[in-house]
Formats: structure tokens, C-alpha cells, sequence
């Protein structure tokens, strides 16, 4: 028989996002009652969640709590840690944010775009601050990651030290930004690790993650060869590359141009505080391009995932208005591909080879690093923190699992590790570490215009079947003392077939949708309307699928005059 | 100044598909106005086209000269190449089809699914067989691929040998039929070759694509270590993969159940023709499955790309009436993952993860090998071939550049190397190679259920906006003697918001319909009743995008009594 404490003296860790997904990081810390929760972050809608803006995590739990939080710390200013924060702090009240100082600027950038809210208290922290935030009390340590102030934390509680990586890789020689410290990350292993809670991104790739370095010398490889612009496409928040792009562009007498608006701010965000480093002419406006010889531009943009209304799209399309690729323009695409931008990213690098530039990305040279630890990596953390319990965050289910498997090779017995799913509540003691059978509400909140968590199933089942075969509404107006349809039925049809080559097939529709109404409404009896207009979704729906194979969305409404 | 021959003389290849994408492979060799087809395939729809079953080659190039097509050549039994058969070969009529024996099986197969086509004329052909279309002389070569029974073919004209390496890799330790015949490929290539015609699939791959040796002894140490059963998924056609795993099953001590109806077929034709071998009693049903220890079952599946209705899905989704996954049990995904399918294959990578199974994919070990030669087989293909001409075919633009690339490493000049887009017209002569000017037809012909090439940028349009924001269908009566509303207009709207809890919008809504028609309703003149619903579209729009921020497709309908 396993001794149990007393339920309030365990620390309960509650997952609210983040686990058996890529995003929408979000967990909630408490012991005796009293929380801090870990990072407020977005997730990107699947292919299943059509119009769907973003998911945010299910902050219900926290409902009738709110006096009980006794603060929000934020690791990094990535969208899947911060991007919740416009949508959940409104509902939590005024509660102090601690974060670093880029972190805060991108949170203070984003609430631009949400006007009317009551202004966030953010306190800022570093690599060393100490924190206490009740009997949580915090020291955060630099992790490196592809945004610079980035930081994990140990939380020292009155159980034992639980150590939260955040998001990192390992890197002795990055290009922005200090080195990984495992002085520091060794001396905090051996005060004894009660739990590692650590990223788990990578932890389905083998070896060990491309050093920042690595990716600096590719680049520079290409940065010598090319003779006309460069076109640089990543992620508008990837920091450090676009400062590697500015060193490079210096060192080989470039001017650069940012275009994109979301990374031209973060670029002027991140130079107020010293993390992008340029000369002071290096920066250029995108119109004064022609000014200047081909070999000395640089243009560093967003739309490495082919996103539609991106910079890098409109230059591939010829619809930018200052840059148009001819031969001898050299294409980088210094980003992997989020799963699912494979065709899109596809068909851009068509474009730009058609418009015969010189192309690279990285399946052809390591011109890209992911921000996140591989197996290698993730086992030396485990390996200098030594912990007693440990759960894999941040991850589809797979890595997740794929994570726990290093962690039993490195020693951790099957039951000191919790592979975890959003709503679990963790319970952790000194001497054991378990999930409650229960789950606090965690399912997916979706964004969806100004609509946060009120479409559900039933809508995006719409959009589905909407998508796949269309929509055919039927209007018959009914002259209820003659006993039957007035005039020709209407009928709007969108997505279905191409009207103007069925009118065939809209004729025989509107005399069967006659035959049928007919037939009710002459009966002589009184009508029962709800059942005519069923019998006309199935029998219209039969006749439709009979002559195209194709499943509309039937809608008939019957007006009765 | 080129001499120039005249026209009549040349030959002209006219791609109606296959080229700058993958799939839809369909290629016109035409010589003084007579004509031979290689392959009929058909493409996968991208996102971008919602709804649509599939693409096919745009024949419109043949109307009118049917009679002058000689034959159709079929290389091998991949939907890519065969799968516009029944939506082309109508149009044509009888013209004879040359194929090998599978690929025939296959064919027919299909055929099943259009039942009232006229019979297709299909004549044998083989490793060695010769063939005289015109002055076309044929002569077909085995090629490896991961489907058995698949020719490359040359072509012997008045002008000079064409060699068509259909789709192909170099497999010297292949399991299923012969090893590549390089003795062969030799002799053919100290025959002057004037045009290569190459398979781009694999040109931006570095290196050389793994033998079916490798796979068959990872798939092995898999059977060596699994305790239970072993579900093993792929593609339905890749007829060499499912006999290793009936080659493993039989050495291991398993029995094979084969799931998926299309695997199925394919399976018995295979077999029947002896292209996949295995003993009598290896293959069982799957409601046999219980009365063997779970160490004797091996089930072989459809569905590794995550489709919603295959075998492995159902399997994930625990509705199998047969099979449900337990701990102990292996997974195997042994097959790449096309793109834009990633998402789905970590769906049920989790699923099965959550249900404890053990897991393998093609990114932990090398369980799968695409069937496409890679740039160091590229580099050889050429090199045997030394033809003085070299056109890339089969694959997305960027590979047929990368594939041009090789070719000019491997000495061919510029001007010999032509990439070209579907509808261009290749022109050839002993001298020079030359692309026209003008293109023929060769837009994407989508088959929309039993709709070939009806539905257009206007349905899909429409599918995307419906599938984003929904629609929003208003429906007033208008009392033409009042001139006002009737009642309250009804509203049918899907995929737009939650209607239940939108009761304030609709009634807003309808409220601003009424006062924007009785405005025009009353106001004594003749109404212009498509201004009033003009102005319903743009003001309710409006309005349903400030409450919403969504974009719903605002449909009006007025009816006057």
C-alpha cells in the first residue's frame, strides 16, 4: 500500500495546453489553492477547422479563481506562448504578467490589434531574477531558442524543485545572443530536481540540433555566390535568423529591406532593445531598392509557408510593387515547413523557378535550425537534471511518448513519468507523482472572428459539407387557398454545380419540387409543413446525388401566401 | 542562322499533363499527323480544389484527330497513370491500349467502376516485346519501380531513337521480379540516343534511392521483436511492399489478412497473375482472426495516409469489427507521406499511440523506399544514355529544373535541354529541340462526382468562401399592395456562427431587412427589385461582419405577392 498524504499538500499541475499538440502552450501550477500559470499561447486551427482564425486554450477551469492567481510568467514572445494572452486576461482580471523585456514587447505590439482592453501589468524578469510568487519560488536561466529572451525556470515549492526547460535547444555557439550555460544548468541538477517538465518538439529527430553556426556558414556560402538580390524568406519572429541575414548583408555590402508588416515590427521592437543589432544605414525602404545595384540587396520577408497575403507570395506572383525576381536573384527559404504548408510551399518554389532565380531551402543545404532540442539533446537535460518525476510537454502525443522513452533509457522508472493530456491534473508529492482520474474541462477553444469558443461542431460540420458539395436552398411560395405553389420555385445554388450548364437539371428540380408541395398542400387537410419540406430535402437530395454524384446541402423553404 | 527543316518532318511531344506537378501523367508523340499516347493518369486534387475527386489531362488536343492515334501506351498500374482511362478513352473510342499484364488487371479493375463504357481493347505487351505504331518502332525494357510489370519504352523513329524511362529506380537487390537489367540499358544507350525523356520524381532527392534489400531487413528485424500483431499499412497499389510483408508473415509464422477492398483487388489480380506469391494458406479472412494467438497475425492495410474512411482508420478509431489495437501490438507505417497529408498521419500516429501500441514510420528507420530514382540514378540514367537531347518529365517544376541541373553536369548543353509545362509543343529534329510558342489546351480538367470538367473557378470560389464564413440566406415577402414585408423574413444560414446563440444578430438582422425593403417597397414607384437586394447584400454583409468580423455569403430572396 502506497502512503497517501493528505490531498492539500500535493502540487497540482494542470495542463491546459500544449499536450498532443503543437501550440497553444498553457499550464496551471498550485499548491493549497494558490496559482501561477506558465505561458498563454495560440494554436493554428487544422485543416479540420475551416475560417477558423486560432485555438486558444479552455481557461474554464480558472473560473471563480481568479483571486487564487498569483501571477502569469511567459516564457518567450512566440505567438504559441503568448497569443492567448488577448483572449483569456480580459476574463482572468488584473493579474501580473513576468516576462523579458522582448517578450513584453511583443505582447504589448499584439494587444494593438485588441483596442479596447484594460491596459496588462507586466513585470519584467531576465536570465538570474528570482521570483516568489507565494510558496512558488521562481529563478528563470537563459535557454537558447530562435528568439532571443527566452528563458526556463525551477520552481522551488516546499515538495521540491520543479524545473520547466520552456522551449530550447542546446547551442555552444550561436549567432545572437549568449551560449547555453550548463554550469548553470548542471549546478541547478545538482540541488536536487524533484521534476522535469521539458520540451518535447523535437524529440521525434534524431541526434543532436543544427548549431546556429552551422546555418551562419550555409547562408554565408550563399550570401558569396549570389551575384543579384537576395530574397530571404522565415518566420517573422524568428529573430535571430534576421539578424544573421543583417550581419551577412553587411559583411557583403548589402543593404537590407524587411518586408512584411508583423516582422518589420519585430525587427523595430527588438532593435529598441538591443536585440537586432544593425549599422544605421543598413535598413532600407523597400522603394529606394532600385537605387541601388542588384548585388547589394537584401530583402528579408515573411511568407516562407506560402501564406497567401505574405510578401515572399505577392514578389513570386509579380505583384510587389518594388520587387519583381528576374534571373541571376537568388531565393532563400530559411524556414522549415509547418505540416500541412507542404503544397503551398511547393508552388511558390515553383513560381520563383519559372521566373528562372537561383533557389535554396533546406532540404538542399542546412540553411534552417529548428528552435527545439533533439533526441541527443533532450537526453543530456535529462542527464544533468537527474529529476525524480518527469512529464514531456510541449508536443503531439507521439513525441510526447517518443520523449518518456528517453527518459526510462536514461534510468526514470515507468511510473515517474506521466505522459499527459490537456485537462489532466497532475498530482505531485515528494514521493510520487500521479494523474487524477478526473479532467478539468480542456477542450479545444476556437477563434473565429470576433467569436472566441462559440462555434462548435455543428458549424464546422457546415463549413465541411459546404466545402465538399455546396448548398442548394429551394423557395417555393405556396397560395394556401388555391392549395398549391405560386409561380416557379426559386432556387439559389452555390458550390454545387456550374448553374449555367444545369439548367436541365434546375428544371426537372423545380417540377418535382412542385409535384411534391402540390400533392401536400392539395390534400385538402391542414398541412404538415415541417414534414413536406423533409420529404423534399430527401427526395431533391436523391434526385441530385442520382444525376451528379454530388451531396448539396438541401434547404427548402416553403412560404405559404 | 539554324538550318531550318521543314515542319512536316519534325516530330512534335506534346505533355497534357505530368508536367509541373505530380501525376496526370499523359504525353502525345506525334510524326507527320500521326499520333501515339503514353499514359492516361489522373492528379489528386490540391486543397484549393474542395470537393473535386480528382484531375485529369486535358484532351482537347485530340478532338477531331482521333482517328489518327495509332495506340496508347501504358507503363505501369498507378492511378497516375491509368486513372484518366475511363474519362478519356470515351472520347476517343477504340483505339488499342499496349500494356503489360498487371497493369491490364488493373485497368479492367477500374473499368468496374464505370460500368456502361464500351469495352477497352488492351493487347499484352512485355519486357522485350516490339511494337510498330506508324513509324513508330517500340521497344519496351523493364524498369523497377514499387509496382511489378512496369516498361520503359524507346521509340525508334525516322529521325532518331527517343528513349521514355517511364518511372523508375535502379534496384540491383530488389524482392519482388528481376534486378535492373544496366546490360540492357547499356546496349540501348550505344544506340545513339537522340532524346531522353527522364522521370523527375526523385530529382531533388540527393543520392541514390534505397534498394527493396534495405526495407525487406528493417521490415525483419520488426517481425523478429513483435510479441503481437503486426498491422502493417500502405498503399493499395504498392503490390511490391505487401509481398514482403506476405514473405516476412510466412517466415515469421503468420497468417496475412489483407484490409481495404481496393488492396484487396489488387492482391487477387496480382496474384492470379502471379505477380505476388504466396502459400495457400497464408491468407486468411479477418473475422478469423480470434481463433489464432495474436503472434501468428500479421494485418496488412490501406489507409497509412490517414484517410477518414481506409482500414487503418478505422483500426485508430477502435470501429473495426475485428481488429481493436492493444498493448503489444506493432504499428507500421510503410509508406512516405504525400504532401498535405502530414497532419492526418500524426492524427493517427496519436491514436495509436494513446492505445499503447508500438510504433514504426518511415522517419525511424528506412521501412519504406520510394519507387523513384534519386540524383545519383538520375546522373547514371543519363550517362548510359548519352543522348544528344533531354526533356525532365513526371514531377512538380522545381524537379524538373533540379533534373535539368543534372543533365548539364553531365555535359549537355543548354540549348539541348528543354523544361517544358503541360501544352507546350516540343519539337524535334535531328539538329535542335525547340519549344513552340503557342500552347495547346491543357487547363486542369477536375472531375467533380459524375461532373468531368463542368465545375469552375466560380464553384470553387464559392466552396472556399462558403467553407470559410459560411452562408446567410434572407428570405422576405413582400406584400406588393402594402408594399411591405410580410411577417418576418426568414433567415437560413449554416456555417456562419452558432444560430442559437446569435438570437440577437437575427432578429437585428431581420429587423434592418424589413426597413431596407420597405423603404424601396413604399415608396410608391415601379421597385428595382435587384437594387433592393444589391443593397440587402452589401448593408447585411456589412452588419454581420462589424457584430462578427466574418464574411458569410449573403443571399437574398424576395419574393413579391
Amino acid at each position: 500500500m502506497q502512503r497517501k498524504k493528505e490531498k492539500e499538500e500535493k502540487i497540482k499541475i494542470i495542463p491546459l495546453g500544449g499536450l498532443g499538440e503543437v501550440g497553444r502552450n498553457m499550464t496551471v501550477f498550485e499548491y493549497k489553492g494558490k496559482m501561477m500559470i506558465l505561458d498563454m499561447g495560440l494554436g493554428f486551427p487544422g485543416e479540420d477547422m475551416p475560417g477558423v482564425d486560432c485555438t486558444i486554450p479552455n481557461s474554464n477551469y480558472l473560473k471563480g479563481k481568479e483571486k487564487n492567481i498569483l501571477g502569469i510568467v511567459i516564457t518567450h514572445g512566440h505567438y504559441d506562448h503568448i497569443g492567448a494572452i488577448p483572449y483569456i486576461m480580459p476574463q482572468l482580471g488584473k493579474i501580473p504578467i513576468y516576462t523579458s523585456p522582448l517578450t513584453k514587447g511583443m505582447i504589448l505590439k499584439r494587444q494593438d490589434d485588441f483596442p479596447n482592453q484594460p491596459p496588462l501589468d507586466i513585470r519584467i524578469i531576465e536570465d538570474g531574477s528570482q521570483l516568489k510568487l507565494g510558496e512558488f519560488q521562481i529563478e528563470f536561466f537563459h535557454q537558447n531558442h530562435n528568439i532571443p529572451d527566452n528563458l526556463g525556470l525551477t520552481i522551488k515549492t516546499p515538495l521540491g524543485q520543479i524545473v520547466h526547460t520552456a522551449d530550447f535547444k542546446f547551442d555552444s555557439s550561436p549567432v545572437n545572443g549568449p551560449a547555453t550555460n550548463f554550469e548553470k544548468l548542471k549546478k541547478i541538477g545538482r540541488d536536487k530536481v524533484l521534476l522535469l517538465m521539458s520540451d518535447s518538439t523535437g524529440a521525434e529527430e534524431e541526434g543532436h540540433s543544427l548549431s546556429e553556426k552551422v546555418i551562419f556558414e550555409n547562408l554565408e556560402k550563399i550570401f558569396k555566390e549570389a551575384k543579384g538580390r537576395i530574397v530571404a524568406a522565415s518566420f517573422a519572429s524568428l529573430i535571430n535568423r534576421i539578424q544573421q541575414l543583417i550581419v551577412l548583408s553587411e559583411k557583403y555590402g548589402r543593404k537590407v529591406v524587411i518586408e512584411g508588416h508583423s516582422m518589420r515590427t519585430n525587427v523595430e521592437i527588438a532593435q529598441t532593445l538591443g536585440k537586432i543589432k544593425s549599422n544605421k544605414k543598413t535598413l532600407i525602404k523597400a522603394k529606394d531598392i532600385a537605387k541601388l545595384p542588384d548585388s547589394q540587396i537584401t530583402i528579408v520577408c515573411t511568407g516562407a509557408q506560402g501564406e497567401e497575403e505574405a510578401a515572399f507570395m505577392r514578389i513570386a506572383n509579380r505583384e510587389h510593387k518594388f520587387i519583381k525576381i528576374k534571373k541571376g536573384d537568388t531565393i532563400v527559404f530559411s524556414s522549415s515547413i509547418i505540416p500541412g504548408n507542404e503544397r503551398s510551399v511547393q508552388s511558390l518554389k515553383d513560381k520563383f523557378h519559372r521566373q528562372e532565380a537561383t533557389i535554396f531551402h533546406y532540404r538542399m543545404m542546412d540553411i534552417h535550425a529548428s528552435g527545439h532540442a533533439r533526441r541527443e539533446e533532450l537526453r543530456e537535460m535529462i542527464a544533468i537534471m537527474k529529476p525524480r518525476f518527469f512529464i514531456p510537454v510541449h508536443g503531439q502525443y507521439s513525441m510526447l511518448v517518443r520523449h518518456a522513452e528517453i527518459a526510462q533509457e536514461e534510468g526514470l522508472p515507468n511510473e515517474n513519468i506521466i505522459v499527459a493530456e490537456n485537462g489532466n491534473i497532475i498530482e505531485l508529492s515528494p514521493e510520487e507523482i500521479s494523474k487524477d482520474k478526473k479532467k478539468v474541462a480542456s477542450s479545444c477553444i476556437m477563434v473565429d472572428g470576433l467569436g472566441v469558443g462559440d462555434i462548435g461542431e455543428v458549424v464546422l460540420r457546415d463549413r465541411h459539407a459546404l466545402a465538399s458539395d455546396g448548398m442548394f436552398v429551394i423557395i417555393a411560395a405556396v397560395d394556401k387557398q388555391a392549395g398549391k405553389v405560386k409561380g416557379s420555385p426559386d432556387i439559389i445554388s452555390r458550390g454545387f454545380v456550374y448553374l449555367r450548364a444545369s439548367q436541365e437539371l434546375l428544371k426537372e428540380t423545380r417540377k418535382r419540387t412542385v409535384r411534391i408541395i402540390n400533392r401536400a398542400a392539395g390534400s385538402g387537410g391542414a398541412v404538415n409543413w415541417l414534414y413536406v419540406k423533409e420529404e423534399l430535402r430527401n427526395k431533391i437530395g436523391q434526385f441530385l446525388f442520382s444525376k451528379t454524384k454530388k451531396r448539396p446541402m438541401v434547404l427548402p423553404v416553403i412560404i405559404v401566401v
